[in-house]
């Protein structure tokens, strides 16, 4: 019998799987629906990275849930799911660690869909029709905002009337499940580093910067949304709120519209005219592509700056995330104005990609962690199933 | 003959103004004329601080400025204005110096209303007020943005698509006169730290902090709007523009509320529940008080921390407004966890309000000074006015 924990991550229109084994680290299988509707694509592949064969509905996430499936049985006759693990993006003020689906659960969580209207709805969804997939397999989910739970009130709340921070409108911070994995691997591999003041960059097409210490989160760039901090691919980042008020009042513009513009056009696709990915924009060499690059690296390093001082100063910076973990130029360009701080790199390593790419006398240490936000996941499933005990 | 150049300040609702001599920092006299309307009143004094007699109409700006003129005319029956200066919130994206006033300025500077609608009408109805009642004295606009127009490129725009930028939607800066004067006094009595890299922390019912090197601005917590940054009195300061979506779609806000939300009800008031004071806050000691200057100071430390990464390092930190040249307390308390960043205070000098409170021993110099917006004004109006000449 192959027993297993499903992950699932559900966006707006994709669908993110992997299969974990009962033990270890490495998946069985790992996948994307992508393009949710009418042009869905379903891409499966195994631990060697052969293709699994696949076919079915893709126009819903219930469908692609029943494509996924049914191709890991066809691969997998014996297949035992022991527990399915799911992200969801907002968890609220109070949830602190990952927590079994149940009905009231899944009340409680629809009710925090104001918070995230873009991606909550499309989360619970997924874990809705993973359930009628499979209504005996305990289901759990996995809070992108739980590791943030520990930010003091100042960097909880913004400077409204109280009211607003009671009915829930507070600095949540997101990716919390890939500053978990660091945080672990941290704990594993630098246990002295782990109980300093480590500022760890998550830069992907998503961007956040997390200050921790003793492996708590204390800060984050991201706050109420995931619109916040750090400019991403097509997301603003940090942004003055007269500027909305400018959108409203002299442009007439609605929510809707500016919700396309700070969500879908702005960030590096915005400022280059060109493309949202890093990769691209590194290629091109264009003025526009090179502002773009200027700027989020210059963003980055004002935010180590503010991470710090959060921390009191700080002993690591760790990059991860499609950009930190595969970019030796950003991680260049970004550390190279902070020798203030005691950041020194080593090029040679950077362009390695080593584990440590900071020089040996290096007063601040820089490392590249490669994250895995789905085995965060998979072990609360197998916590769930009871596979991984109290462990 | 009194031979003299007038300053004015014009908000919404008051106008602040100041009367000096051709030569030298001291003024003749001072003002404010306060709550414009059918409840304004006029304060005005001299040297020695003793009051001027003055009467009129105080509901309307253009009465105001009458009433100024015909009190300083009754104390000095020969005053002879060579010129006039006025503050102005908004100078666009080119202005890097004070201008003279002339009819296509006015109309270009109301161009820019858009942009500052709650400031910049109010300030050229003090200008046109001023012209009215002296046709033939030169008039000279100081703009608070000025001074951060040497800003790079990165720290101008947001990351928005670029038909923003080009249309005026960038990271202005305010309190521009303030640091001029903070950079004018650093230059004159530390001039190799003025060539350093210099924070100066602007505190006081507004609030903004500038990073300058070899005295120009290369940053500013305060972006599009008087709105960003350090939260104020009244003023929310960083806001994650999730939050305004929020506002927007669940709570069904127009800009006119948010508008009123953030300017008005946020900020320390909007935190403390209490008064957008910080000596009531020292005073009261509620824990919403106490948490409110929490709030405040854990911000500055932040923002401390990202002009430092912004310079590449820091060299001095300036405290001037009213908060920052009055408030032992918020200083030490701001100061006591950047001991990472060479930032050591002695109590005692900081208890005196003396010019350097650092330790004689620290790497990082701390000061306080006095800032001193309305000499700025004074100076440039005696430039036009030829009394100062190319000085």
């Amino acid at each position: 019998m192959t027993r297993a924990v499903l992950t699932l991550n559900a966006g707006s229109s994709s669908l993110k799987v992997a299969l974990f084994p009962e033990t270890g680290d490495d998946p069985l299988a790992t996948g994307l629906a992508d393009r949710i509707g009418p042009d869905g694509v379903l891409t499966l592949k195994d631990a060697t990275g052969a293709p699994i064969a696949s076919a079915g509905d893709l126009t819903s996430h219930a469908g692609a849930i029943a494509a996924v499936i049914a191709a890991f049985r066809a691969r997998w006759p014996d297949l035992d799911l022991a527990a399915i693990g799911h992200r969801v993006v907002h968890g609220g003020a109070d949830r602190m660690t990952p927590e079994m689906v149940t009905g009231p659960l899944l009340a409680e969580l629809a009710q925090l869909s104001p918070f995230a209207p873009l991606h909550q709805p499309h989360n619970l969804a997924g874990i809705r029709a993973a359930m009628e997939a499979f209504p005996g397999v305990p289901q759990v989910a996995c809070f992108d905002t739980a590791f943030h739970r520990s930010h003091p009130f100042v960097n909880d709340t913004f400077a409204l009337p109280r009211a607003f921070y009671d009915e829930g409108v507070r600095r949540y911070g997101f990716h919390g499940l890939s500053y978990d994995y660091i945080a672990g691997e941290l704990a594993r591999s630098a246990p002295h580093l782990a109980e300093g003041r480590v500022v760890v960059a998550h830069l992907g097409n998503g961007a956040s910067m997390c200050g921790m210490t003793h492996g708590r989160s204390v800060s984050s760039t991201m706050g109420f949304s995931a619109l916040d901090g750090l400019p991403m691919g097509t997301r603003c980042g940090q942004l003055d709120p007269g500027v909305l008020l400018y959108l409203m009042d002299q442009r007439g513009m609605n929510a809707a519209q500016i919700t396309d513009l700070l969500y879908r056009q702005s960030g590096l696709l915005g400022l280059s005219g060109l493309s949202n990915d890093m990769r691209t924009l590194e290629a091109a060499g264009t003025p526009e592509a090179m502002q773009a690059i200027d700027y989020f690296t210059f963003r980055c390093q004002r935010e180590v700056g503010a991470m710090a001082a959060a921390l009191g100063g700080i002993d690591a910076l760790v990059f991860c995330g499609g950009i930190g973990e595969n970019s030796r130029l950003i991680r260049a360009r970004i550390c190279e104005r902070l020798g203030w701080m005691g950041i020194e790199i080593d090029h040679a390593r950077n362009a390695q990609n080593d584990r440590i790419i900071s020089t040996d006398l290096a007063r601040t240490t820089v490392m590249v962690i490669p994250t895995n936000e789905e085995l965060v996941i998979a072990r609360a499933a197998r916590r769930a199933s009871g596979a991984e005990g109290a462990a």
